[in-house]
């Protein structure tokens, strides 16, 4: 059986995040690494939900470069909201403690936006995950913080590092969403892309 | 605010697994890597569910070392349970692509024993998450298999390499006790211990 690759894309990855990096990088395809700059601001009245696949849009269109026919764009966006409320990066550790104590002992919901763009086509979707964090101490949140600095991370933590191990006791849905990129979708995306 | 280690311990982890070795030490203690060799037959009769349990009580047992007053042995066993079927690690690549076929468009469990042992007190426990995958061609699965050889993993699949990518559309439960340790309730044993 051949090992070669099982999609014929090659991937530009428009996006700061070594986490997604690290992702992509996962699907045994080329990866080449851009970024682009928006202003993250979501328009007024937007609702919660859509901002994520919104803001990933957005980037894709300020993609500048061109793109080959055997090449794919990948952009992407992750918000995290509780109870009626969107927390983005935080501003400082404060914020980040802030943040983390509103997450704790409470479930919350990570959506990633992203969108898939070939020169033929651009595919936009979102996908939601909900995230269960035990309770934790005034002491634990100080210590991830200052240990940790949350602060380039929606919702002020990261699900791969301190406190993700320590505490997240559920998901329900993709942890690669969580993580920044619903894997399975981007895939099954792809494949989508291919077909024409 | 302090950035020192919240907890008094340093840990022992009896295992090969690469995985678990990173994922542990992400609970920022020290950690030493030992390993001990048992018998992974469970014995007969016992209930699939009961199964990981046993063997990381038995690998526990099987520690030859001295334990320190601040030191805590883990071990630990993952088990993969679809249908009333346990998968263990697959024979050869056959196995390994007759398991994939059989988890890929199907739900399944995967059961995560711990033991956590002081020089005063055993601790353990198991954790379930459940799993969902998307449906794989038989040519994915032959990919996956000969590219990323899962030989040495439960079930025949890590949830962190390529086939978590493409096929993991779903968890419910922790992420890390598919991958090989529930780390929330380690963490959570760990305090535990610390209290007497």
């Amino acid at each position: 059986m051949s090992s070669t690759a099982l999609l014929p894309w090659r991937l530009v990855l428009a996006s700061a995040s070594p986490r997604r990096r690290q992702l992509l990088q996962g699907l045994d395809l080329p990866l080449e690494i851009t970024h682009v700059d928006i202003d993250e601001t979501p328009p007024p009245g937007m609702p919660h939900e859509q901002v994520a696949e919104h803001l990933a849009h957005q980037k894709a269109d300020a993609f500048a470069g061109g793109l080959a026919p055997d090449q794919v764009l990948v952009t992407a966006d992750t918000t995290v909201l509780i109870e009626g409320q969107l927390l983005n990066k935080p501003e400082d550790e404060a914020d980040a403690r802030r943040m983390l104590g509103i997450l704790a002992g409470r479930t919350h919901e990570v959506i990633t936006g992203v969108c898939l763009r070939s020169v033929e086509r651009t595919l936009c979707f979102s996908d939601v995950a909900r995230v269960t964090f035990t309770p934790l101490t005034a002491e634990e949140i100080a210590y991830y913080v200052a240990r940790h600095h949350p602060l380039d991370k929606a919702g002020a933590y990261g699900v791969q590092d301190w406190v993700g191990y320590v505490a997240v006791e559920r998901i329900e849905g993709s942890f690669y969403t969580v993580m920044g990129l619903p894997m399975h979708r981007v895939y099954a995306g792809l494949k989508e892309l291919a077909r024409r």
